[in-house]
């Protein structure tokens, strides 16, 4: 059995058929253009008719398409209400990919929740009933799942982990408008502003840097890391503490069985934990305490996997 | 219909017969007596035997019997695993109260969990399909309640919101061991030790608390509160801000409808709310602020009522 996705990111697109086994069948990636929501959905338009011409098929011999959407999602109309970075509104995605495609079903996710979708189908989530979804990438985002069953909450929008707050010391603003949330302390962005302030405090952290070819960032911290640098390993393991006390919260409230994580970040996993297991240690309830932090096996595509698994529930 | 319910609380146990509209027809409230389980079990035994033969009926008629338990419980086996302040171990209620009292079925479950339980069936429970449940009393207990259905976790112990961490620059130590807990910071406790560091800070409050004739713990300060004493209200204030803390974590993971407040301190939530709603406005997500706090109508009688709802569930 052949399915179709789509995951519409922030930067970048995916159109691809999938099968059964959550092999990815054929692909194709292109930038999303944010500038007009309707003229890039043409696009995926054209790009999955030309995946399915490669592989043989056609719309009347799939269950139905999946998307993954950057941002707000209503799923059960399957419009996407709001994406911060393209500054999207209430574009309904199912009805025209529906009829333009002329394909009845079109199920529509928030990208967290599709991997989190994904994750239960293709990954991890196979071997969990409970489990909470981290992606830590330019921001954090978050997916609960309960009894083998996604978590949606009132409006639709559980799992807003990554406005937990986890400083209140000294805690800093949030692209949200408040202060202190885990994305402002835990995310790429986050970690790029401590690089800078570090730099700012010892100029010869930024030589480091330089000397390794690599960026500022967290993809660079990482590299320093573990190239031996005490700076760069001591930032990863704060932005672990951080992640540790969202965790915390998760696990106290929910008394779950993994904490998986995926997103650009989850690269330096190995390096954060013993910030994340030093924060679980004082802040999870003791007998709380043996649940797993792994990082998800479905690496980016974990969203496009998401979207495939919803045509196959339906 | 009747059924039969025992809440064995942590100073003093009812044993009730209630029916199916959550009435409770005839009781009997007697000291729990910590020293021994079996010998407090054996009064349980006599006090529902009183009070079914006041009403005039026995175990043959009513569909099982349901237990409110203050502690650890494994529900499955009807045991309770472990109760801090009775230091109880072990007891396999649910065997021992079935062979007594010749009954098949007895039904156990967490106090606060029952409450849960009890307020979905008796109380506003009925209203909505998400909510939290927290008991604020000399500790800080919780229960969180997804699509009607109560949430376990892998050792079916979630829900233990009181050790939130809510406070990370001046942290109180909290029974659990752990410091800066919502139960360290917003329980019947946490208000006498405030009380008296004000106290210290300013010797003329603890006349206050004598020239009212109230001792100078949460009811106290309450009383104080009501009468215009403004050190009063503003501990009520703090501890308010602080139970808004942990519940904002909540709110951000579930997208919960409502948070429903039970144990004794409930009887302040008016007064508290100020600090709630600040707490939640600086901490909960922005589209998720539209959710309630409550106390519950259930009082006293919650987790009876839960314990009764168990057998008419099953």
């Amino acid at each position: 059995m052949y399915t179709a996705a789509l995951d519409i990111g922030g930067t970048k697109t995916i159109a691809a058929v999938i099968d059964e086994k959550g092999q990815i069948c054929e692909k194709q990636t292109f930038p999303t253009s944010v500038a007009d929501s309707y003229s890039h959905l043409d696009k995926c338009v054209l790009a999955l008719q030309d995946v399915f011409s490669r592989i043989g098929i056609s719309t009347s011999s799939i269950p139905g398409i999946g998307v993954s959407l950057p941002g707000i999602v209503n799923s059960a109309e399957g419009v996407l209400l709001y994406a911060p970075y393209a500054k999207w509104e209430n574009v309904p995605i199912a009805a025209y990919l529906s009829e333009k495609l002329n394909i009845e079903k079109v199920f529509c996710e928030n990208d967290v929740n599709a991997c989190a979708i994904g994750e239960q189908m293709f990954g991890l989530g196979k071997k969990y009933t409970d489990f909470v979804w981290m992606t830590v990438s330019t921001g954090v985002g978050g997916a609960v799942v309960v009894d083998s069953k996604l978590v949606k909450g009132t409006h639709g929008i559980a799992g807003e982990i990554g406005h937990l707050k986890v400083e209140y010391t000294s805690p800093a603003r949030c692209p949200c408008g408040q202060y202190g949330c885990m994305e402002a302390h835990a995310s790429g962005t986050a970690t790029a502003r401590v690089i800078q302030q570090k730099i700012k405090a010892d100029p010869a952290f930024a030589d480091a840097f330089s000397a390794a070819s690599v960026k500022p960032d967290g993809a660079g911290c990482d590299k320093l890391a573990r190239a031996g640098n005490k700076d760069a390993l001591q930032i990863l393991e704060q932005i672990g503490m951080y992640l540790g006390r969202g965790i915390s919260y998760c696990v106290n409230i929910l008394n779950t069985q993994a904490v998986i994580i995926g997103g650009g970040a989850s690269a330096s996993l190995d390096l954060m934990l013993p910030g994340i297991r030093s924060a679980v240690k004082e802040n999870v309830f003791e007998k709380m305490q043996s649940f797993e932090v792994i990082r998800t096996p479905l690496g980016y595509e974990a969203a496009l996997l998401g979207a495939a698994t919803l045509t196959m529930q339906a």
